[in-house]
């Protein structure tokens, strides 16, 4: 079953100016879809991050894996990782967690493993969350995802104060039926930030509660917030930068704290978990090397003892079905996912009806492989958007000092 | 594709009077022969221990597999999981490492994934290989395995000296091509045994050697050995018992420790990377919840700078086609895998062909699935063996009594 095409698209589509520690979601959201074309005319699907940077080892590596079989993940691991060379592609709005040289591998292999596994799930007549192992769970809770936003284009409307938050809340569960609810926080002080968390705790009882301030908290603040978020939040994501300093308020704060920042790679695995810097990680395919590599991620953190969520980018329906079958597959990860969803407001490139949320979780996809279909009309015009929209490179903070010409990311 | 049946035969093999710490192979040795069939008429092989308390958790387990789907091997766990209950199966001959509840709950586990795995690869035409991201080499190196032992029906004659196990060697390696070699150690006084894995570094000069006593050194002895071995082993294995133990030798001997014995289920690594205790890892399939689970372990080692080699026990084709599987598609496997293969002799349940050695490797069966075909004769004459044979727990201390009735386990 070898690969005789791999088709490379970088599409853009409308994001919502959402606010966070890097500035402000600009009003297009890149992502690149990879079509992995077999001999015997299967194709499959793969999404990834659109950065340039990104598309420019993306597009190289699909070079390499014409006349590979695709059951041989080795080899195609092995060519990604001649092509990427010794590059390391820095995420340079730094949301996203350190860069190192395999991450770089790992995010540009990602998107053909799971176009790859689509294939193989289609061949065998299959669901990818077989080829995994099968399902744990019929349907993979997600959480509210809070963004602190400015008016845009969107249902949702401006949300920049406690009311705003709860407002926001609750229209996102009111369509989606989410059972947690994420913050994501670092852009106004944090005392503004822990009432909007207590705001929510009033509003919404009984759901969990996280937020994530991107790293911009100190040491200190990040002990305070988390002495004063006692017994509110379900864990603390990504406090304060790195493993040195998570680890200090890990042992200073009374609940578990998160990441997707600090631990992001194997090389980072040994040293946190030595420190005791994190409880939870936020596993997310996208860099860990798609979904067997970060079932193995998985099995390593259950191993000693870390608890499983799983991260998310702005992302479409190959990204959610992707997601949908790792997490459905995977005991270990206890909590609900992270999906920026919502915010996508309906825009897609998989036709509609394979996903949908029930009760905040995405039942998995019945049909084979990953149960999505390319909507290529929808594909021909996001592309089309990608060519006239003129942004190449996620740039949170050029796009909110258009707007404050002296701000900076702050450190609180 | 589910499963409609599950064959568990208990079998007999001759095996020579190979000596070790815990006593002395008996003339018999006993596994587990497993065949699951499912609707489709496909039918999957494994191989397992056939100590009567695995054989009966074994035989339990497979009741309960009817009607699963072969794809759902995390429901097949479940059921394993759930037939075993809370129980904990001890490895009574002492030689292959604590007892734990999840070891149990991986050892009955096992053979059904690999013969679930050995029919995924038949229904896609795939060799197991490629199920688990395909071929790294084209053939799997294995050591030859040296025993002292006294003289019985098999080609090698006697061992109890240097002179003999550099004939032994010799006998072996002109058979298959072996280009490391493995002593099992713990039988004499140590100072006679570093004696012959010098004469065996005389002899061959160019090829690594390991020993394992299997932990019946003291701390003291096994670091007076390690500096005595300085430069001439390529690991020394499980010199002595427990992570502690095998910590304080790691820290003072100048080579890598390997080991089967203090780290053979999850909850050990931890405490083991943490203090150091290990450099190499053996994994085995067979006790590490098949080659899926297997493999995740691969990669945790992989990412602490953990090496692996492979564990072997005395076991036929259906293993050693499924060892051979794993360590091909495994490239953190850098070390020569052990086998008890010379010591069988030929006697197989597979039928021959499939398996070969060539320069001391087993080149990846081609044939779909695990590739091998079980010879119903064979399995018949050695069930028939098992049944006439008397014995149905390992016992090489008891039998080495029948023997030397004084003889108990050293303590060097």
């Amino acid at each position: 079953m070898k690969i005789v095409d791999v088709a490379v698209t970088p599409i853009a589509f409308r994001d919502p100016p959402l606010l966070n520690a890097a500035g402000v979601h600009e009003p297009w959201a890149l992502r690149t879809i990879v079509e992995v074309v077999t001999d015997e005319g299967l194709t499959g699907l793969g999404e990834t991050y659109g950065d340039l940077d990104h598309l420019v080892h993306v597009r190289a590596a699909a070079k390499e894996l014409v006349g590979l079989d695709v059951y041989h993940q080795n080899a195609v691991y092995a060519a990604v990782t001649r092509s990427v060379g010794a590059d390391v592609v820095v995420d340079r709005h730094g949301l996203i967690g350190a860069a190192t040289h395999e991450k770089t591998v790992d995010r540009v292999y990602s998107p053909f493993e799971v176009a790859c596994l689509d294939i193989l799930g289609k061949a065998a007549g299959r669901p990818v969350v077989d080829l995994l192992g099968g399902r744990v769970r019929d349907a993979v809770p997600y959480s509210a995802y809070l963004f602190y936003k400015w008016p845009g284009d969107d249902p949702y409307g401006a949300a920049l104060d406690p009311a705003g938050l709860v407002a926001q809340a609750r229209a996102m569960i009111d369509r989606y039926g989410f059972q947690s609810i994420k913050l994501k926080g670092g852009v106004f002080p944090p005392e503004q930030e822990v009432a909007g968390i207590l705001a929510l705790r009033e509003a919404f009882p009984g759901l969990p509660l996280r937020i994530d301030p991107n790293a911009v908290w100190t040491v200190d603040t990040s002990i305070r917030v988390g002495h004063e978020l006692d017994g509110v939040l379900e864990y603390l994501e990504d406090p304060t930068p790195g493993i040195d300093g998570m680890a200090t308020v890990a042992a200073r704060v009374p609940m578990p704290l998160a990441t997707n920042m600090c631990v992001v790679t194997h090389e980072h695995l040994p040293e946190a978990i030595a420190k005791r810097a994190v409880q939870v990680l936020l596993i997310d395919h996208h860099y860990w090397g798609g979904l067997v590599r970060a079932a193995h991620v998985a099995t390593l953190c259950a191993t000693f003892g870390l608890e499983l969520s799983m991260h998310s980018n702005s992302h479409l329906g190959i990204s959610l079905a992707a997601m949908t079958h790792l997490a459905a597959a995977t005991s270990v990860i206890t909590h609900a996912c992270d999906t920026h969803t919502p915010w996508q407001n309906g825009q897609d490139v998989v036709a509609p009806g394979a996903l949908r949320f029930v009760n905040g979780a995405v039942p998995v996809p019945e049909g084979p492989g990953l149960g999505v279909e390319l909507d290529r009309d929808a594909l021909a015009v996001m592309h089309e958007q990608y060519e006239k929209c003129g942004v190449r490179t996620r740039d949170d903070g050029g796009y909110m000092r258009s707007f404050k010409p002296d701000w900076k990311r702050p450190v609180w």
